[in-house]
């Protein structure tokens, strides 16, 4: 029942994903970039920015949530996964505003990442010390 | 059993990927882009926006082909899975042959991940519903 | 108990990948090209390059690692993903070092993915022609 939280934290990650390609999409027109440019326009460069790392983040966050989820706990997975966001929202928002601005949203997410790695990590050693 | 064609479709998506990034690799050569460089010749452009297209979407493709898969059903999830790639396929050929004429395929692609989606968050809370 | 390897090489996997982009981080104020440039010095862009290509590669690899290692082995998968990580460490230094040096890296790296996603076919295949 527990995997419903990690599962739910994933739709979440992609519908955030989806609208950070959605939003270059919209800059594109906007701010007169047509495809296949990817620069030209500075407020467009920081939207294409965002999109390009909330799909690096996402890459590392999925695995990363789901190794923790199966060996440590779906709950706290789920819970982490939520705080993830949390970060991700912010390094969104803080960026198209400035870039300068971006640090602390992108750093919540990443340690959140890591918290999730590691815990990943624990698990994996402690099962393998029990010989599971 | 029925876990065997959305894995199918994961595979023929992967060699999709890999088609896309050979081309870059050709294309590199054909319009003389060395690397590092992902900009210089706008038919290189487009090859390589091709691969960062298929790239992003595939992220977005595979959790949403899996959730449905754990949720509502493997089969489906397969089915779906195989227009997903005819729309990749047509968007890969369209966008090569005029950027413009991209939207179809993309929208055909996206709006299957999009149903993936909807599709597995319903499946989630008939599931927390019934109890499971 | 074998699913620890995979499991264990995916952690790897998704560390080679932070170090790649915490490098474009750095070498950012290394070289001054202020986000969200991606362009403007020609050592900065091979480091950007690695990223990508690191993150391009991953979205390759982690689907496939864990196809084989369902269908196949999952001791067998880590192992091919321990020569898939020596690929990927090999092509990060020498794309730094020169570029044109970049091809034996990727090309270790590249062709386990296809061994993974050959046997994962071949495994599929089995399955089903055993009924399973």
């Amino acid at each position: 029942m527990a995997l419903h939280l990690p599962a739910i934290v994933t739709l979440l990650a992609l519908l955030l994903f989806i609208y950070s390609f959605l939003a270059v999409g919209m800059a594109r027109k906007k701010y007169g970039v047509a495809a296949p440019a990817t620069t030209g326009h500075a407020a467009f460069e920081v939207v294409y920015r965002v999109q390009m790392n909330t799909l690096e983040q996402l890459v590392l966050f999925l695995p990363a949530l789901w190794l923790f989820s199966e060996y440590v706990s779906p709950l706290w997975a789920g819970l982490l996964g939520l705080v993830w966001l949390v970060g991700r929202v912010l390094y969104s928002v803080s960026y198209v505003q400035d870039p300068k601005s971006r640090g602390p949203g992108f750093i919540i997410s990443f340690m959140t990442a890591l918290v999730l790695m590691i815990g990943a990590a624990v698990g994996i050693v402690l099962r393998i010390m029990a010989g599971l």
